[in-house]
């Protein structure tokens, strides 16, 4: 039972190495007579494409999508949705030096020391090209949430030390899609960029936070007591390579609040239901409230720096590692796609699995 | 497919609400011939029954727990292990203005918009007694895993705006039990309970941080992509009533540091390869790597508060809720033991998944 | 990962062993809001009490249910359900003898071999015992098909050598419940019940086969590739105790037909399209074709005899086991509800997962 | 959760329909460091072909599988084994009377009514085409069954009503191979061959039954109470297109038998606890006792016939369907070897999972 799928209904299996033929999935459970829009899903991969921004790695994939199966005349079918993206990219030898060693905070040495087997190539099963997968089948989820008008969009929050202001609201989602790095607020962005052009002058890398907001979400979404939708959600982004933390609602700065601060009062509104502010983040007992699910998920620096570092070969002798190779600065503004991505599995999921309640 | 149900291998269910017969679970998978300590068991529950604190509500249960199945003789034997304790101190009475009534930030909007039905007497299955079963699942977890070598720690790093300092380093684990609120710290202790007391006194709530730490963990534990250790323990922690966020090893912090800062160097000690510092939190590509697996959860404030409060009831008209009943001031000091719990209820699960690779 | 929760959407997990506190389950995913018959559902459990028949076994058990959770005011919740029935009958001396024993064509050696220890009393955990719980969560399932306008019926159709005729039809399935054991044809009846009286003066036991129609099964139920109904239906049937085959539609019989004889032709029959016959036993793929669902499962003889018989003690020396204790003739005529039972949670459960693709 | 997915620890998931562009599978949690034999899953794969046998239809596909990920240098790495076989003989004109029709017997019409769209190219997914997937996964699974000294054989019991005698004895397991048909007694062969040729010659099918033995398990494997070894393979055999009965151990006949004619007895032998006889199929309780696990599966006759049938198009208006296209006489030479895969595939999954409960 090794860890390649997830969800329920709709699950998700992954595959592929960084360097081996191909990566790709099986999505199934995939409801049937969808018209799918197999350029929406070239768009979402490109979005997390290598070589696009400044700050990304060099690496050139074109990432072309195929379909297998599950897709007939336009349509799903309900059969299981494989899908695959060749490697064209090869540049083994840049690898070499990496088959006797451990980058530091890799996964090269628990992969070694778990499998007694390693394909070290660009880290092999453990790269972050295996998102690439997920980024497809979020692409299929968001098109099936789109028709029951769900939304999930990610945008940059935070950059090294530099952050969107406490008193910031996303008013409009279009800011995001303005900026270059996915930072809704212009004065933050340059901030931003001009800090990730300083770090990569140094050859170093720094890390950032995502904000995610979920729109258009029923009243009705997670199961208690232990698939509650921020227990999945939680699930979902620490999965992702380099994800350090996950939030919900007031999450962090929550621990200082008191429960008259926090609490979040229901009022009626046009008729229905709703609470007056948002602190428990559109969730209350783990079921979606009717309100925007929003959280936030913190990544760590890239790891592969372009500097020298000290390390271990694999007999534990010390070594050199030089920087290079292609890396990203900042995974933050290629991984908003990936986290869009594994949120739009999680609702897609959980509105399958709702139906088992309903009426 | 509800969510009554946690882990692959060691698999938990739990049933039961506030107020009804009784409260408890199935514990499948656990390894056989285990000795087994029903006075641990107990004790454990002692730890998160209520009524033991200042601070926490007056309900009293004896939480005596009832094993059924799974253990002869003293000793596992494979078999399904189950176990229960019966509620005693029901006072319905007190629930009686919930019936018609929406609690502010608690669960009960969302169960009856999700169920169409609702027991609403302390909550039902959303009421946090549900973690009992939990406890007594997590006591018999840590039991296997002490055999392993294994510790799971949990202690408070924070509550209300006072902090454990930020240079503070855990050196004794024996810190932790001297303290009445499960803080290390003495200073930073005697500010929290003199803070408890003020919220208290007001007929408030506060939310607050947990530290948790695991000892021993060999190097292999986890299954990439999905089921990385990471997020299984996010899941873990995000599944417990009134957790709003989960990070480990350099979390959010880590967003604002450089690469360089924040990679774990590998070095050789003592003939092992090892890492210098753990901002990785004991876990690369998903897998532990030997070190101390380290994270933080936060809870947000308790929702019931000693105080009036404005909601709706449930055709949506205004109605004030009067503060009564049994409720705690600050959910960390209990939470404690649930957050051990669910870590190693997660430890264990991958230890069983991990023998699927060795030799 | 072991083995004792059956389904996806809907899932009972079991525990108990035959002379420990208890026996019972859990049933979670049962539809919200659904009115629980308690009579009913001890009117099943006493269908498979022991005690009843000639032929069965003499324990006295009460088998009174208690439900524990996830029924409110007579109705479900979404809750998990809770229940159990305690063990009175005890006879912990009658089974010393297994305690350094392995019975012939019982579990006494598989279990003691994979787990290293077993609770020898009555066979413990693979005692039939088990199967009570088994048919409470089918008792739960009845009345959630029931509302969905669907029966599930079990009825003897061989003991021993006596059958009934080739062409007999079923036309009402009221002539089961007329007879003693459940068979609908009066002529084999007296033939069966003359054997076993026979058998059982002997000391013998005899096997049998159970049919078993399932009506009003809409079109839809069943979920390929792996997940066909009959997959799921033949899976539930050898998990029971002493079942030894499963065969549906045309079954072992179709292995000497010809597919001009075998095949069902569609044709249109007020308005609607159904088949002419039924060989595909109410499948077509894996998935229901609206016609009735007919199976049948072989039972082996009771392994148990009141008759000495040889074995070997657990340090492999020869011993003879003497015939004693308290045993069924034929597991048949109390095996009906069980195998109702399981079909009815698999039924149920497809039923639950169908919603996915429900428009 | 629909039903692409087979295992728990060992997990093979398919994809593919039968004129689409390819049909595969991912294979997760098979062991690493396991050296791959390519040819040998090259050579399964043809055992299974179209157009190899007299009887057997004429598509021409060269099934050359490709694997994408999972191997490197020759080995298994533990990360999840993509493959697929692309499909070459399109000739979809073949089918487009079938898109306004059903077929009497297929899934056409369950298809349609289930996901209200159907690939209707061939039976789409459900065509036997998708067994390829099975096969290529049970090759896997035998390379490593092979290690632990396990093997899985089946042959041909019954073709028609042409049947081995009862008192057949299979000495020698490469009896099999010898026959063009797999069939291990000469005399019953060449009946079975005249028979095929006469089925043949009236563009009529046949039926069958193929017995599948399984050498070499050790004690210890099947998880009780729903897992029972035999339930997986029931449900493993039932799942394969045209199965309509499985049995083990003395099957269907054990109904007409006595207890004291069908009990194993134990006995000592060579200082190991064994049983004196095998009715009890291999296992015991559910779980292996050392013995051959020995089965049968009961095959229907192929429902598309070289004669006219008529039948409903989707309107309900009658139709003729011609009988054209390329078919099998009879399924049971090309399904023994996906009989041994999927067993190979359960039995694998079991040696997995019952690392568990070992030491």
């Amino acid at each position: 039972m090794s860890g390649n799928s997830f969800g329920k209904m709709l699950v998700l299996t992954t595959f592929g190495e960084s360097h081996g033929k191909a990566v790709g999935g099986i999505l199934d459970g995939f409801p049937s007579n969808i018209l799918i829009d197999l350029d929406f899903l070239q768009t979402e991969l490109n979005r997390r494409r290598t070589g696009q921004l400044l700050f990304s790695s060099a690496r050139k994939e074109d990432d072309r999508i195929e379909i297998l199966s599950g897709i007939f005349e336009g349509k799903s079918t309900g059969a299981p949705i494989a899908f695959l993206a060749h490697n064209i990219d090869h540049k083994p030898e840049d690898y070499a030096q990496l088959r006797d060693t451990y980058r530091p905070s890799h996964a090269d040495f628990t992969y070694e020391q778990k499998y007694k087997i390693r394909d070290y190539r660009g880290g092999g099963r453990s790269s972050a090209r295996e998102t690439l997968a997920r980024v497809a089948g979020g692409a299929f989820a968001k098109q099936f949430l789109s028709i029951k008008g769900i939304s999930v969009t990610a945008y940059v929050k935070q950059i090294g030390q530099y952050s969107l202001p406490n008193n910031f609201i996303l008013h409009e989602l279009s800011g995001i899609s303005k900026s270059e790095i996915g930072c809704p607020h212009p004065e933050t962005e340059l901030k931003i960029i001009d800090h990730l052009k300083e770090i990569k002058s140094k050859g170093d890398t720094v890390g950032g936070i995502i904000s995610c907001i979920i729109k258009g979400v029923p009243v009705g979404l997670g199961e208690p007591v232990f698939d509650k939708i921020q227990a999945d959600l939680a699930k979902a982004m620490l999965s992702i390579n380099a994800a350090h933390g996950f939030e919900y609602g007031s999450g962090f700065a929550g621990a200082a609040m008191k429960g008259s601060e926090n609490n979040d009062l229901f009022v009626q509104k046009d008729g229905k239901i709703v609470t007056a502010t948002n602190s428990s983040g559109g969730i209350q007992g783990g079921i979606s409230n009717g309100n925007d699910i929003e959280f936030n998920v913190a990544f760590k620096p890239v790891p592969t720096l372009m500097m020298d570092q000290e390390s271990v070969n694999t007999k534990g002798e010390k070594v050199v590692l030089k920087g290079k190779g292609r890396h990203d600065v900042c995974v933050v503004p290629r991984a908003m796609v990936i986290v869009e991505a594994m949120a739009a599995l999680v609702i897609a999921d959980h509105v399958l699995r709702w139906k088992q309640w309903e009426g």
